[in-house]
């Protein structure tokens, strides 16, 4: 399994992803999921990663094949808007799934889907979620994130504090306390994390950190928010 | 969709079940999902369902039938102990659905589980999860809580609240603030709500509650417990 969230906030986007990986529950891997294609003051694109491996890995390597690539095909650091990068990886996307899913016949598997965000220079900054299909749907004012894997535990913390007004820092925190209660219940979601902060209209990453397993701040923010979740709950009447 | 959860504490059992059943988005409709069968000081049986209400709403048909029969057939009301309800209550519930999975064949549907708890007299207070196949696991001193339904998005607080030790009151409010962050993340878990009470030994139950739409204790709660996971939030450094 796997969670990654995206949030859009006037100040910019924030962007987390776990790094574990699976084939059943004794075949247990880390490989990243958060990918940075940038040109600072040019464009800044991400791409964040679930769903089948290999997959997600095919299309990594075409759109970087087609960024290396120097016969003039249309590349992530060509396309002039991010709805193109999105139609663009979207098709990778759908091409390399039906592909495999064809392959795989009636064993299953072999979906994916792909949060995908950023900002070219004159264009505004975009985060969509990719479908296997190769169509998509986009991030607005009335719904500032997007998950995929496994959304549901970390979905109700994000609902509650995220609007478009917060900052990068609030965005930041409340995408950490979302992947804190997913990895507390679900397994196959775990540490090392990765995270992203991109400011609005400076097409560059601000802060890219990794978080290892037993990271100190990270332990410690998961305390205090449970000994803060337990302290608002003895005070709750009903 | 649903959710039910029952909680088993040193002080009893609490138990909460949403109302909502819909069969698609356009045809949703409440109905009761928590039935209790009650023999003050010696017996009280309650059952907690979710699935297809074809198949539940049957096995409620059989218990009461084996109830109201006056030909000697072992009935909810003649067990005389737990396990031996499970297995009743377990047997009719693989009885019905597979009648009615082999009717709906490849249109699939008729899966169905359910919650039973409970303490007869001379016996333990118990809380099983029974599924569509008769078999069934139970609550433990590790593990105090069981959910049936949309369980996600309500069990981070219960994993950060319950255990062994907690009151029923506790319990009470760990179960409708799960049940608050469940109602607010999906729109086919809704009220009314029902919510029972039984301290052990006891062989009764304390309290039983239904919050019709728009309860104002309801609304209190939830608004103070956004409130509250708000400031906690804004109290967190990371």
């Amino acid at each position: 399994m796997t969670y990654c969230v995206g949030v859009l906030v006037d100040a910019g986007l924030v962007l987390l992803s776990d790094t574990r990986t699976n084939a059943g529950l004794d075949n247990i891997s880390t490989y990243r999921k958060l990918f940075i294609f940038e040109e600072p003051g040019d464009r800044v694109i991400c791409l964040q990663t679930a769903g089948s491996l290999s997959v997600t890995q095919t299309v990594l390597a075409r759109i970087n094949e087609a960024i290396k690539a120097e016969d003039g095909r249309p590349s992530l650091m060509t396309c002039e808007t991010m709805l193109e990068v999105a139609e663009m990886v979207g098709g990778m996307l759908r091409e390399v799934s039906t592909d495999i899913q064809s392959r795989l016949g009636q064993k299953g598997g072999g979906s994916a889907s792909i949060l995908l965000s950023g900002q070219l220079k004159g264009g505004q900054m975009r985060l969509f979620l990719l479908y296997d299909a190769g169509n998509f749907i986009e991030a607005t004012d009335d719904t500032p994130f997007l998950q995929i894997g496994e959304h549901k535990y970390g979905k109700p913390i994000l609902d509650r504090v995220i609007d478009r007004s917060v900052s990068l820092a609030e965005a930041r925190k409340a995408a950490l306390l979302s992947m804190d209660s997913t990895i507390r219940s679900n397994l196959s979601v775990g540490m090392p994390l990765d995270l992203v902060t991109i400011p609005r209209d400076e097409w560059r990453v601000e802060s890219r950190e990794r978080f290892e397993a037993g990271d100190e701040k990270i332990a410690g923010m998961s305390e205090a928010w449970s000994r803060a979740l337990r302290d608002a709950y003895t005070q709750i009447e009903i």
